[in-house]
C-alpha cells in the first residue's frame, strides 16, 4: 500500500455522519446509511434516538460497530426547567457512550427561535449568568456518568434565539472551572470562521476541544439563516487553516459532517453522503 | 423650567437622523424634515450626497444649521482601486465637516453582497491585512484634511461580503497606530450588542469612539438579513447597558438613528421620524 492510500483510508476513518446531514433518515437508516458507505462514526440527535428507541439505538450502533462522536443536543439552559431535561440528555449520552453531549445553551429567556417576540427578558449578562448557573448543576452530575459537555459557541447571529454563548474565547472561560473532560467545546467551522481570535482560541482550547464539526457558510445566506450551512466547498469558508489549527491543538477525535440545508435535506441521502464523504477527502484530510 | 423638561431638551439635542432611515427623502426633504422635527444633525449618504449634489448640500445643511454626524460611507477597501474612491469620500467628508466618515472595510474580495458566489479569494486573514494596508494610506490623508475615519465593526453575519471587520476589539487593533482624532471606531448597536466583550471594548476604546448609532436587531431576522434593523424597542437589545458604556467612556457627540427596514421604508418619513425620536427619548436618552 503506498502512502496515499494509505492517507485516504486514515482519512476516511474520523469521518462523521451527523444523522441531521441525511435528516430523512431514521436512526436504523442512518446507521445503515454508515456501513454501506464505510464510515466509522455517526453523530446523532436526541429527537431521533427517542423515536428510535435509545435501547434499540444502543445496539443498533453496538452492532453496526460505530463510534457515536457526539449526541445533539442538550442545553437551552436559559429557559425554565432546563435542569430535569439536560440530566436526561446526559444520561441518554452515557447510554450510547457518546464522545460528547453537545450543549446549544439557549438565547434570551422567552426568545423562541422562529417565533415573533412575546414576553421575554432583554438582559443578556442577566442569560449568559444563568448558563453558567445551570452549568455547575450540571457538569458534576455529567462528570459521575463519564459524559463529557461540549460547550458550542453559536454564530452571533443566533444570539437571541439559540445560543448566548457566541464565541469559542467565552465557551473556554465557561469551561474554565472543570476539568477538560467533563467540560469540553464545540469547533463548529460555520459558527466561528469569522472570529478574529479564533486561531489563537483554537490554540488556548488545547484538550479542550470536544468535538470539530464542519460545514460551509453559504452565501448569500438563505432566507432562513438556519438553513445556511452547505456542504464544504460551497460557501465561503477556508477550511485549511481551521482543520490544521485544530489539528495542531492536538484534537485527534471524529470530524463530524453536520449541514441544515433545504437542498441538502430534499436530496437523495445517499447521494449527500457520497457527495459530502468526497468533499470531506478534498478539503478537509487533504 | 424644571429638570425633567431641561432633560428632554439636552435629550432631543444629541438626536441624529441618518439619512437611510427616512430612505425615500432626499437630502434637501431630510434637511428640511429636521428643521421641521427640531433634529439638529444629520448623517449623510455619498450617493443622496451626490444626487443633490456636493456644493448644494453643504449650503442646505450650513443654512439648516444642522451638524453632520457622519458620513456614510467610504471602504470596500478589499476591492481592486478602493483607495481613489476613499480619497474623494474623504475630501466630500472633509468639505461637509462631517464628525467622520464611516468606513465599512469589505469583505472576501470578489463576494459581493446580494450576489451568488463567483470568482472569489476565501483568504479572511489576507483580506483583513489588505484593510489594514489601506488604512495606512488612506489615515495621513484624512489626517491632513482633518477628516475622521470611523471604523465600523459589522455584524458576524456580514463577514463574507460587507465588513471583514467583525468585532470592537478588532476595530481598535486596526486603529492604535494612528491618532485617535484621525481613526475612531463606530460603536452601532445592531453590530456589536451581542459580543462578550463589549463592554470591556467599549471601555478601552474612550476617545477612539467617532460615532454611536442605534437601532434595534429584530427577531426572527428578515429574509434579507441586511434589513433587520429596527426601531428602538421593536427588537431584543437592551440599550440602556451599551448607551451607559459609550456615554462612561467619555462619549459626547451625536447619536445616529439608522435603520434599514422595509416597513420603516414604506412608512411615511415624518411618522417615522416622529416614532424614532419618541423611542430615542425613552430608551437612548432616558
Amino acid at each position: 500500500m503506498d502512502e496515499r492510500a494509505t492517507s485516504t483510508r486514515e482519512a476516511a476513518s474520523r469521518f462523521s455522519l451527523n444523522q441531521w446531514t441525511t435528516k430523512r433518515w431514521s436512526v436504523a437508516e442512518a446507521v445503515d446509511g454508515c456501513v454501506r458507505h464505510g464510515v466509522e462514526a455517526i453523530g446523532l440527535w436526541r429527537q431521533n434516538v427517542a423515536e428510535q428507541g435509545l435501547d434499540e439505538t444502543v445496539k443498533l450502533v453496538a452492532d453496526a460497530g460505530l463510534r457515536v462522536s457526539s449526541l445533539c443536543r442538550g442545553g437551552f439552559l436559559t429557559s425554565q426547567d432546563a435542569l430535569d431535561d439536560n440530566r436526561r440528555a446526559i444520561d441518554e449520552a452515557a447510554a450510547l457512550n457518546a464522545a460528547c453531549l453537545v450543549m446549544v445553551v439557549g438565547g434570551l429567556p422567552g426568545v423562541a427561535p422562529g417565533e415573533p417576540l412575546g414576553a421575554f427578558d432583554r438582559d443578556l449578562a442577566g442569560a449568559r449568568e444563568r448558563v453558567a448557573e445551570a452549568l455547575a448543576v450540571l457538569a458534576p452530575y455529567a462528570g459521575e456518568r463519564g459524559v463529557r459537555l461540549a460547550l458550542e459557541p453559536l454564530h452571533p447571529m443566533y444570539c437571541a434565539d439559540r445560543a448566548v454563548l457566541s464565541t469559542l474565547g467565552q465557551a473556554l472561560d465557561l469551561a474554565e472551572p472543570y476539568p477538560a473532560e467533563q467540560v469540553g467545546v464545540v469547533v463548529d467551522t460555520f459558527h466561528v470562521w469569522w472570529d478574529p481570535q479564533v486561531f489563537q482560541q483554537i490554540a488556548r482550547a488545547g484538550d479542550r476541544i470536544a468535538s470539530y464539526q464542519v460545514c460551509d457558510f453559504l452565501h448569500p445566506l438563505p432566507a432562513d439563516a438556519l438553513l445556511g450551512r452547505g456542504v464544504m466547498g460551497d460557501g465561503v469558508i477556508d477550511f485549511a487553516p481551521l482543520t490544521r489549527a485544530v489539528t495542531e491543538a492536538g484534537y485527534t477525535g471524529d470530524v463530524e459532517v453536520e449541514i441544515f440545508n433545504a437542498d441538502v435535506w430534499a436530496a437523495d441521502p445517499d447521494e449527500v453522503l457520497t457527495r459530502v464523504k468526497t468533499r470531506f477527502g478534498e478539503l478537509i484530510e487533504a
